[in-house]
């Protein structure tokens, strides 16, 4: 493969008829060099076809523009719908994403040592519940970890998460408004971050309301689909239904369909709002994630971070947002 | 940023009591080592917490793993569906995927120039016509270029796509044998690969249908929705409907239900089988393509040229499948 030719700084600043370190300096957001100087090694590196190895600036200078973003689930819409601007605000920043998926929760910590590898300047956590021991190495060589609608308490691990007891709020207030009384709850299993939140957010406002809570396993359409028809096996006279995703909303509402496509279905609420939510046969009232304002904080504070490691840790709250539809007003 | 604490391969040469060679060759795989040399350099690694520097081995050999996959719209499920193969069959190779979203197909050249920075060993692009200039100044690199459901005759790149011809002949077949003969195509626009060779096969096995198409500006749920209920109002004998992706299709039967959600549907045909085909209100009887095969010849073609940059273009085509579900029997 050293046949490819790639061309080196040494042949623009040749042709520019400037030295080497003008022409890395005509590259360096921000570093002194001349607008004289700059356009001749623009217009040579054009010529030539020139591209900045970022490669060996990362050897050179120690640190790498490499951000390792863990995910998982790329059928999961919500976190596709986060995934565009979380991206699109790293390269405004100059970082270059590395998204491991981690599907599995046992990937996450061979994913994180893999990373290590690229000698990454930062890591954001977008899914599963981070090892505490690997985080801690990766703070140990002082490289930022970021955490999105996760919990960690972790000295200098900052994390951003949307506001999901107002969340619970907005929803029960709905309830409260439309008189229902008959409550349903549908979330992922108790230990996921985001469910109990939705729910404990849900439950305090909830007074004067009967709720009989379900939580799965896993989420999914296919865990929304059959705890609502168990939760309408057990309690008929249900008048309303909060889901602690839209995923579980949306699977909810064709379970509560499937035996009759006609049936007049409980109040439905659920949460995040992803793009199939406003499909025709859902029409779901739902509260909105801003995933925008999400990824905004979650890249500043890795940047800013970056820049400088010995800050207290920090936690933003993103508000959320209630979308009325037709499922529930 | 240069307090961080990278572990050398020099410190884990020296805590093993072997060469700093002997611990490179530890971690190149097929490298010859001793098996004992290759354990101590291994205990010693896990005792500093030593990771391969994959940057500083880059610059040493000149060759990168970072292969680019260019793709757009995240919140496109079968795009969705294709990325976690893809990224999976890269990881078997050692790969780490630069993922570069072309939702604007003008950001397709910036972002291949981009990659150009990062000495990508190849890339993969799903999304977009790539701009032949680009396109063939990474094979001037010799720098592979893999095209996934695209078109391109340009030496050296290699591509794979499903068999659209045949899934358009499957669809034709099952709408012959379901006796119907007025039919609708709705297809993404013109310059569409997949779509005209969809719209070509099915029209090719259409003999005795009578067939109006209707081809949009772009794809998705909402150009599907009306574009459906354009046809209905022209043809209100229309028996059946064949679209050229999944969610044109679910996009058609919501819009062929917006007035009345009990309407008795024409039969429908989709392509792709992504997630929300087997939702209750679609069930989609659909063309399904193998996004675990086209993902494994993408990949194995790519890596054989890295390998092998100088091999005549070769275009493989992955089998599709009828999925019958409700929508069409």
């Amino acid at each position: 493969m050293n046949d490819k030719k790639w061309i080196k700084a040494e042949d623009v600043a040749k042709l520019a008829g400037v030295s080497r370190s003008a022409v890395s300096r005509a590259f360096t957001p921000g570093a002194s060099v001349s607008p004289k100087t700059r356009a001749k090694v623009q217009a040579a590196a054009e010529a030539l076809g020139y591209q900045v190895n970022i490669i060996a600036r990362t050897m050179n200078t120690g640190s790498s523009n490499f951000i390792g973003i863990i995910t998982s689930g790329f059928d999961n819409p919500f976190r596709s719908k986060l995934l565009a601007p979380l991206i699109h605000q790293l390269a405004l920043h100059g970082f270059m994403p590395l998204l491991m998926n981690a599907d599995d929760p046992q990937q996450l910590a061979p994913s994180l040592k893999h990373l290590l590898s690229y000698h990454v300047a930062g890591v954001i956590i977008t899914s599963g519940a981070p090892p505490l021991e690997l985080a801690e190495e990766y703070l140990a060589r002082k490289i930022p970890v970021t955490l999105i609608n996760r919990h960690a308490e972790l000295p200098g691990c900052d994390r951003v998460s949307s506001d999901n007891a107002l969340g619970g709020k907005l929803a029960a207030e709905l309830l409260h408004a439309g008189q229902c009384r008959d409550v349903g709850f549908i979330g992922e299993n108790r230990d996921n971050f985001s469910t109990r939140q939705r729910y404990e957010g849900f439950i305090h406002h909830a007074s004067g309301l009967a709720v009989t809570a379900h939580f799965c396993e896993t989420g999914g359409y296919q865990s929304g689909f059959a705890a609502a028809r168990r939760l309408a096996a057990e309690r008929p006279g249900l008048q309303a239904l909060f889901c602690a995703t839209d995923m579980l909303a949306i699977g909810a509402m064709d379970g509560l369909r499937a035996d009759n496509p006609a049936a007049v279905l409980p109040a439905i609420i659920g949460f995040d709002d992803i793009p199939q939510a406003e499909w025709q046969p859902y029409q779901l009232t739902t509260i909105q994630q801003d995933t925008t304002l999400l990824a905004y904080h979650a890249v500043e504070m890795l940047v800013s971070r970056i820049a400088k490691f010995n800050q207290p840790s920090r936690h933003r709250e993103v508000a959320v947002k209630l979308i009325i539809r037709n499922s529930a007003k």
